[in-house]
């Protein structure tokens, strides 16, 4: 990977990203301080410095009949602090903003435990927050601070590189898609959607190897986020439809066809897709040392986009796109 | 005023307060590079660095027929820039993070625009954020990062210090009243809502000539923040009635008694209450230099809680509490 200079990132396509693009005040410096802006997964300040800032929002992310109000504030924890595996930092501190719905149907204290439990277990702590009632659903926003000696962003991918990915996809948008048909998901997929877990741990080793050309958190389907890569780094990826690691759990209660679809387009996931120079990685030692998967999904190559590779051959282009992270359920 | 060193800030009477109580793992120790934890305006870490998050929710801190859209993000930004301004900081990076309506009735653009102006009239940047429609009210949650020298904090009141503010206070919180009693404010009162100046420049200069012992913005109104550093100092602060500087439009427009109690109860002027030792500061100059009166309102002792010496020479204890900023209006 290339050292950290003062850059813009690429945005992939879709609607969110043509508003940020409008937001950003493309000709205004960056301040000094400030070595990457808006666009990659958290913000890189001077001396290693990472921040983030992630909404969790009743009936767009998650539904309060699907989650304890502890998991509500653990699974917000786990978006932001996703980002900052995404960037290779180690957490520093978190901050919490809480408007809650009037009436006392959220308990505001078990929200708070659970994103208090997830920064402990990744060494970190909430340092501040704001809270309010409010007319409507809860809205959490969850900022969190890292620190990395190389911080690894989107923008490094080239031709020839190998794609990974950590774990296994699809389980976290099989369980949505169960709850959305009215049916309950076993305890395997509601822990995917529910208790994440960030990774990184696994991040910071990977860079410790100096294997990593790019990285994202798979927070919008593999799709999406290896769009994000692509699309940052002006290169084409080719995505494998053989290789990619759909969740068996989620096989199981969708069938192939549905699970491999919530794999590339299901989203929060919290897993990595990283991108390295061609035979750099060693799947076995990081499954030893991790317990945890790797797998190759892909290659990149000149061109743009994410395009999919199917069993008979073929390849086609996966579009994406879209604001919310699920469309379904809001009046 | 002294060094800052690592710790915690006791916090004032309050629901609120009792809920971040309840919420902070006392027993946990900070994170090294966090030298003071929550609490305080806003988190201060290693290097001068400080942090701050704050929420702006539809219907509890504003109504949309009462603001521009673009006025909208111009406010909640300034909410989290004062905070800065209460540390004595500089402001480095501003983080968005909005849940606007579906449906399209919120201009986010103009939001974000609102956000970007004083962002640049305070000489920082938007740095980063997340967005989502939402089944609700438009909540926008505003970090901002800020570093200073010296980070003033509220817990460094002395027996025998004097309490001052900076301009003249009452002027927003008329403004709701009147909108809430379905009146239109005039535009001096209507400004003063709409679009608060954070006092990051003054706090600076009064912090480098080094008179300051404890330093807070008033959004709560004088009485709730001078209780902040009261119960930050373990001191008691006595406020004289006929000192306090009460907007001259809001007594016109509400009547003396009225105008009062809006600016010791009324909250968001934006303004800062600090603790001198006695004779300290020169108004003069302190007028001269940025246009803006400063009226010494009190004086710290041995004791507890905030008290009002009225002009019949009578002292009652002023209680406060509250959850919203405003109880107001809310469904």
């Amino acid at each position: 990977m290339s050292a950290p200079s003062r850059r813009r990132i690429g945005l992939g396509p879709g609607a969110e990203f043509d508003l940020i693009r409008r937001f950003l005040d493309s000709d205004a410096p960056l301040p000094p301080e400030v070595r990457v802006g808006p666009g990659d997964d958290a913000a890189v300040l001077e001396g290693g410095w990472v921040i983030t800032t992630d909404l969790s929002v009743e009936d767009v992310h998650f539904r309060r009949g699907w989650l304890t109000d502890h998991e509500i504030g653990y699974r917000a924890a786990a978006g932001a602090l996703s980002d900052i595996a995404a960037m290779a930092a180690a957490p520093v501190g978190v901050l919490v903003s809480l408007a809650a719905p009037r009436g006392g149907a959220v308990d505001v204290e078990a929200v708070h435990a659970g994103v208090r439990e997830l920064a402990a277990t990744l060494g970190t702590q909430v340092i501040g927050g704001d809270m309010s009632r409010a007319p409507g659903p809860l809205v959490l926003a969850i900022v969190a601070r890292g620190r990395a000696a190389w911080p690894v962003l989107r923008d490094g991918a080239e031709p020839g590189d190998d794609v990974w990915v950590t774990g296994m996809l699809g389980a976290s948008a099989a369980a949505v898609r169960l709850w959305e048909a009215g049916d309950v998901p076993p305890p395997a997929l509601r822990d995917a959607f529910a208790r994440p877990r960030p990774r990184i741990e696994e991040a910071r080793c990977l860079v410790d190897h100096e294997l990593v050309d790019a990285l994202i958190d798979i927070s919008d389907g593999l799709a999406g986020d290896a769009g994000h890569i692509a699309a940052a780094s002006g290169m084409r990826i080719t995505l494998e439809a053989d290789a990619i690691p759909v969740a068996p759990t989620a096989v199981a209660a969708l069938g192939g066809e549905a699970a491999f679809d919530a794999a590339l387009h299901g989203g929060e996931d919290y897993e990595l897709c990283f991108v390295t120079d061609p035979g750099a990685v060693d799947p076995e030692y990081f499954a030893r040392r991790h317990g945890l998967r790797l797998t190759r999904v892909g290659r990149v190559s000149e061109g743009e986009g994410v395009w999919l590779r199917a069993r008979d051959g073929s390849v086609r282009r996966l579009e994406r796109g879209g604001f919310d992270h699920w469309g379904g359920g809001a009046p």
